[in-house]
């Protein structure tokens, strides 16, 4: 115990515990100096040693160029004919996945929702509102929200009108030439129709960039679909044959890189075609999802290592941020400054 | 300004503004009262007026007694027949939809992990683990983590030795009886070959209840339809019948009831599904997703009215918190309680 | 690369891993069976196989059960006289520290607004509102809104009224008497003159529990303490003080146990003090923050044991769950099973 | 019903709702155009009309951008008086509170390890590190984490050696110049002491820009004071003066603007002093917590108009995301764009 005017050791001892040598590469912290004026191109490398996400963000930014560089190396000749295995891609170096959950790259996966706003957003905008605008003063109104954004219900109609015969040369093509859809067949067709270099479904036929959808009948699309099905039975949209498509992806990559905005459906999709490799070589993931409801969404990256599905030596990066902050200014850091070697056809939007 | 010794003024209206009316339903706030001991029916109750989630949690309660009083209230003979449009399941005053992605009721939505973990628990038991443990050190041993939980990889592979035959006989018999495949009927014949009253897919085809799964390529089932595809290709799952079906459970039904754990694909397709309806009649949420990213995940249940996905007078209710903790409470308190009106199996495990 | 009608290899082997030994404490997933009716406590006590949340629920009762079990260990003559340094409450083999943001055990830290409330309470009641009623709408109408609760203005008016004499005679006490005002003693002054038994403060001061609330000007209390001092300035309250008396209860102690409802001041004080002894012995968090942001409300235990707020080798739990929700449940599970060692004067509500 | 060959009406109506006017503001939802290449600068205004966070983003820089407008509007004799009443300040018409929890503007509102991490950075780095490096292994080397930030325990020591003769000196002014020591006063002498460019609380004194921490003993500091209490006990700490002196600032304000980062006391003490004036004119909050547990953390700004703590009449704004991202962006969008208008001194790191 302690004597008279002495603080008691214990407590001295556990507050002032000296320490010993810190991780060979760990960096001191130092925000962005303002002084010289707002530099952005500096600002953003300065979230390397800013600490929280924005180290988070940095080290992203480091991931997506590691996928650049692998996929800017020279294939040998045995790597040019492996990878062609996976289809009409050009081969490269580094195969990457992008999903997302509403509207660049090999391989995209996306939801029924983001395939039809792609395609939507060419026939009519969707507009800025507000979280809190009341549902039944929008519904009387004919105004769907979603977050933020406000999507006029005349909107799906002008979809329906440019949708249902497409639908129904889809069931005659299906019917007379033995077509068989697939929802990657399908989103390809959409794409070539809608000829419209706003939207990303469009660049991505044009490229042989498969878009893989597997619920593609959940949302609008579905419900028109849904609709046609009455004047026109019969349309099948096989989801083995994109399963093929996905998994043939991962397997025949020299290496693979994933980038991965938001949770659900496209997460688990991406990472289970990379377990196909025994784990994808490069990732990042940019969502606001948590660990512990044992969610897929919330999984850190280090769950899909347990799974095989990033491989063991690989470094991974999770950014807990929404995509509609950070991926934009990941874009500018990584693609944006690599546009010679990836050469984008002029007029091409948001990608 | 203030003279001495008087605070100012402003200062003072600002802060003793007086009140007006409260709205005319508002309760007291009261917790639950453990001096007469843990009586946990009495605290359950309590929580009406305990505030915060609590809240949530009792009118959560309240939302799900009300789709059970509407399934109870008799039919007239109109209204039979258009709900025997619906399909076999015996007609009722409201069609209960439950989404889940882990692991009761009109239709079940639920993910392809829904599925192959209700089928693999069967085969063998998954174990509780950590959310920290790592994932070099669990890939190495075979071992996959889901948040808190530990599945070896050997359930995987007895997965596949009971997986592969019925496999095999599915596409015999799509190529010689020309049987369709859609996700649902896979399941339901799934359930039948599990035989085990420990499944909910064996419960629910022995009851005619449709589980809807449009993704259902996405995880161990699909790799093993991977696998299998390449000794036997051909198989066919067609995602348009499907659609069809949940449609028209909720465009047939009298009322509708949607109970949704989790986000992702789950959540959107029941909802999809009433907007067929103009909107379900009760709502209940239970998740931890948060909207401010735009995701349907974290939507409200008042977004859901700006679609007419719920309808403009009902009374939703959505409880912020992880479904293991609170769908058992909310099952205790509800369908528990009418256990007589809608007697369970003798030997149903969890339902 | 794979033979015709074989699966690729690589892929084989990655989906078809197989597994090593499981964790020895491995314990097997299983919920709760619900064809027995629903029993509460056997459904909380199923979750301890439940899985996410419900297992982490499990873990913090045991943990809680813990922390009884070591104080009601019998003392000797030593770690008596040493818990008696601590101050006037009863010796015990472990101190339990309880912090709470809004409204049980040897010391408890808790906010302005915690106090403020719990005094208020006896004063009118606070009532059950909705999340979503418009600001501007309950500012005309002189009501706040704390969540979905609903504060009438007026009980703030009855509460200066309560309060202003005290007050008065506080700063007479220092003026005449010398009293040097801490906020804990500010606290049990407040309880005292309250004398209610639906108050936390009145029992707490009536069992000696200091009550630590370092920022007790940081609310209603302090607008009141603000007006009073135009009319007569110069009261003192000194934190020096009290910062003593925590550190001096967590020194003392023979084991210290945390349990930590919510996050900021409240979870960092408590987790500070322990640091005085090296970690405590016992902890239990409940809230629903997140690491990401670097914030000490998000914080896991894990972070604590790198400053020796928690010992190296304690088994610390997290809920990520509302409070409203599981503390309650905690409760029941707990303290009101042992309420025979630890008895509750009669009328005490809530606690 | 539907006659065959049609979908069934009621569904139609449903889906195909037409819509009616939007609000007369919203804009078309546009994301940045990369054809031109990443000007950082375009990138950020495109997130006006990009969603969700970003537009909460491009908001909050518009609210920002009226603070500094008001701040620079010329004032009249009498709000000058007015104005001068609050303290040392340049009068303006705006008073900028910043509520920060780890480390620009009229008044500062920080938690005792945002007091504390400003003036040991001075003394010795921090270091990047990794959210998920084992407590035990760190606290065996003596390393803190907060996050993925390491702090060498060494850094505390040399804290307590610069610090000691300071508080040594403190208590000699108390006892014999009668010097009535506050937080805000306490952190005044320590940003003199430190002497520091680096330091924050270096210019804010130089620039009598009140520092206000009303739970400065809860950190490291109260840790030190604590310690120097048994050499030298008697310190004492008043926080009644400093409620005064930031309700004052409040009150005396022409206009007022807040920007908060983080949560918990923070947020709360500057809200809380900007209802004496009915509330603040200008609002941006910066954090990751949810409303759904009833905190303040989480609370809305609408929750702060019920309340009177925001005006009714404001443009309140709230970013979900953590500061590190999205705080350094906000301010090169704001402050560094109005320079010259607020001249920074020479060698000022960080603000």
């Amino acid at each position: 115990m302690a004597a008279p005017g002495e603080a008691p050791g214990e407590a001295l001892r556990a507050v002032l515990r000296p320490s010993g040598a810190l991780p060979a590469e760990a960096l001191p912290v130092r925000g962005y100096d303002f002084s010289g004026g707002a530099d952005h191109a500096a600002l953003l490398r300065s979230f390397r040693t800013t600490g929280f996400q924005a180290t988070s963000f940095a080290q992203a930014v480091a991931e997506i160029r590691r996928m650049i560089a692998a996929k800017l190396e020279p294939l040998s000749a045995e790597q040019r004919e492996r990878a062609a295995m996976a289809g009409p891609r050009p081969p490269s170096g580094c195969t990457v996945f992008l999903g997302f959950t509403s509207n660049l790259v090999d391989v995209l996966v996306t939801t029924a929702g983001g395939v039809e706003e792609d395609l939507i957003k060419c026939l009519a905008p969707t507009y800025i509102g507000d979280f809190h605008l009341r549902g039944r003063d929008l519904r009387e109104n004919g105004i769907n929200r979603i977050g933020n954004l406000l999507v006029p219900n005349d909107n799906y109609c002008k979809f329906e009108d440019w949708l249902m015969p497409i639908l129904e040369r889809m069931v005659d093509e299906q019917d007379t030439q033995g077509v068989r859809w697939t929802p990657s067949r399908m989103i390809a067709r959409l794409g070539k129709e809608i000829n419209n270099p706003e939207s990303i479904c469009y660049w991505a036929q044009k490229n042989n960039i498969p878009v893989l959808s597997p619920a593609l009948t959940d949302g609008s699309l579905g419900d028109m679909i849904f609709f046609h099905s009455y004047k026109r039975p019969g349309l099948v949209l096989d989801i083995v044959e994109d399963l093929r498509l996905i998994n043939t992806q991962a397997i025949f990559a020299r290496k693979t890189g994933m980038i991965i905005l938001g949770g659900g459906l496209v997460k688990h999709h991406i990472a289970n075609a990379n377990l196909m490799r025994n784990g994808a070589d490069f990732s990042v993931y940019v969502n606001t999802a948590q660990e512990f409801d044992g969610s897929d969404s919330g999984a850190r990256p280090d769950e899909a290592v347990s799974w095989g599905k990033i491989r063991v030596d690989a470094t991974p990066v999770k950014v807990y941020a929404d995509a509609s902050l950070v991926f934009p200014l990941l874009v500018a850091e990584t693609f944006a400054q690599s546009a010679d070697a990836f050469p984008v056809p002029a007029g091409t939007p948001q990608d």
